[in-house]
């Protein structure tokens, strides 16, 4: 069951139940999904979105292809639950917690030899469950590092959704707001619309507004004017694959900001979890960036807005190189220049302890 | 008579005729204005926009007010004429082109003394004929200049509409494009969405298409990836307002590609005739940002997509610091830095020739 009603996935029984974003913030409605396809489809249309949300998401579609898969023995089932895992991979290319998370699905196989079927099936439902309550967890962690970065009355600016909806609960980007706006209730948050999807509008807002944060919407392209304007503190943005030396891949946009916070002086925060982090990527030139369908730009809840005929482009993300960012806020602390050494340490340091303030 | 269906206002006998760009590309309505205050309503609530749109827009609500003034003589029609044209400055603030066209109408009945009222009349109204001709004049005299910034093969990326709909007809930016396409029908166009009121999306894609000119639309912030990925070669806006060292109001979000193409090393012109210009104010921090409703924002075709109840800001300009712009393309040249000096003399030029190639 949700824990708040933000939350943006949960098993219930044998189901994974999806909030559906796409109805948000005028409709709350819930997919019931019983299949991986189910799961996938949610994924693609983006039902569920946020990496973080995503990889929880791949996770108990992991484990929803697992309980179903008929297999006489361990062998038949780890052959065909690795087909399963990469057909989960393959649903959005770009962030990296999808992967990560079933990765994460299919070492439970592998750490787990000798254990029959049914036990690996059970064992398979807890981790995706632990991965989802880990999530959680490493998000309260990143709120608590990310607080020391924000000033008293801190002016903030902050890009798509990279809230509890973008993730298990409580958020990266938003739960670093969160936890600033408990121990300062003076900040204000400006949130960008972010098109095509408008997951500023319609999710952060929304995520905002439940929590009584001070908050202002502008469109995307308004943001470099604040910043101009000096009416911007610090920006933090949510991460969908970060590349060993920091370059990071995250909502289209969001690259622009970054130039823009730079040329007006403004500190360029980016917070998510370690399981964003692709420390097999040297940097951000290899991040595969999806392009997604045209009609999400030339039209608008179903309505045509262009003309008729009209091509476009719709690259779902972009990437930031590093230079650009002043700290990546991770579970495990603030990862500051040069990141090459500081994404390898955090790499390697213990999990967070409940309060590691 | 319109001479393209592409042209946004027109005399009909002793109506201005305005083509509802609000409805564009989907539905053409064409309002008809009898008075100062029909013409008012369609500038204020954009069914008519663009900077030198409005100018000329402007020019003939005079001259539909000129026409109406009940005045026994020259001095009583001299005041109610100058009310009139108060109450036309004021209704949109950040463009020149509209107070530039006001003075040039009031201009008549300073330039005619011992004309009586039914001849002054007359010749405010073909004062604002004239102005809309001379507007179409100076576009093609912009687009014949700014061919030479234009390489063959061009990636061209423009924002908004400074197109033939922005003006009496051909346009500014669009001009140029439209003359370096005659003469290199392999140049590309990328067009920004324009958000909130989809002027790129709804108007610049209509003309393009229009005119079979290759074209892509993206939204506003995918702008600043294209450059960073090499896929632009340069940048063409309009502008609402130049101040005397260059600094250029245009509408919100042309700052923040203005520092997008510096970081990328991508040339920015701005295309705009010498009636935007205003050699009073010394820089950009005086320019009047007017700033617009919520809903613009919140709502999309009247339907509310952000949460009930949540705070927006839309200021409908930006200016953007003479230190980002490659160059001004005016009727009488390009003006390159120091553009104090270049502006100068350019105010100080000749009108031009039918073709000062």
């Amino acid at each position: 069951m949700p824990s708040s009603p933000l939350r943006p996935i949960w098993w219930d029984g044998d189901a994974v139940m999806i909030l559906d974003q796409r109805l948000l913030p005028h409709k709350h409605k819930v997919l019931r999904c019983t299949t991986v396809d189910d799961v996938i489809r949610a994924i693609k249309t983006m039902a569920i979105r946020g990496a973080p949300a995503v990889g929880i998401a791949g996770a108990m579609a992991a484990a929803l292809g697992a309980r179903t898969i008929m297999a006489a023995d361990v062998r038949t089932f780890v052959r065909k639950f690795s087909r399963v895992c990469e057909r989960i991979r393959s649903a959005r290319p770009t962030g990296n917690n999808l992967s990560w998370a079933v990765d994460a699905m299919f070492a439970v196989v592998v750490e787990n030899p000798g254990v029959d079927v049914p036990r690996l099936q059970q064992l398979i439902r807890e981790k995706s469950q632990a991965i989802l309550e880990e999530d959680v967890r490493t998000n309260e962690a990143i709120g608590r590092w990310g607080m020391e970065v924000v000033p008293r009355g801190a002016r903030i600016l902050t890009y798509c959704n990279a809230g509890a909806l973008a993730t298990g609960d409580y958020g990266t980007a938003l739960g670093v707001i969160r936890a600033a706006f408990a121990a300062d209730p003076s900040l204000h948050v400006t949130c960008c619309e972010t098109r095509p999807f408008l997951q500023g509008s319609r999710l952060t807002a929304y995520e905002l507004m439940a929590e009584k944060i001070p908050c202002t919407l502008i469109t995307d392209n308004a943001a470099g004017s604040l910043m101009q304007q000096k009416k911007i503190d610090l920006v933090i943005v949510g991460a969908d694959r970060i590349a060993a030396n920091g370059d990071t891949a995250n909502k289209i946009g969001t690259y622009a900001l970054a130039v823009l916070a730079q040329a007006n002086g403004v500190p360029f925060y980016v917070a998510a979890p370690r399981s964003t982090i692709d420390p097999l990527l040297p940097n951000g030139s290899q991040i595969p960036i999806e392009e997604r369908d045209a009609k999400e730009v030339t039209h608008f809840y179903g309505r045509l807005v262009a003309p008729r005929g009209m091509a476009a482009v719709n690259p779902a993300f972009d990437v930031t190189p590093h230079r650009y960012i002043t700290g990546i806020i991770t579970e495990v602390g603030i990862i500051r220049k040069p990141f090459t050494r500081g994404i390898r340490r955090a790499l390697e340091a213990p999990p967070p302890t409940s309060n590691p303030v």
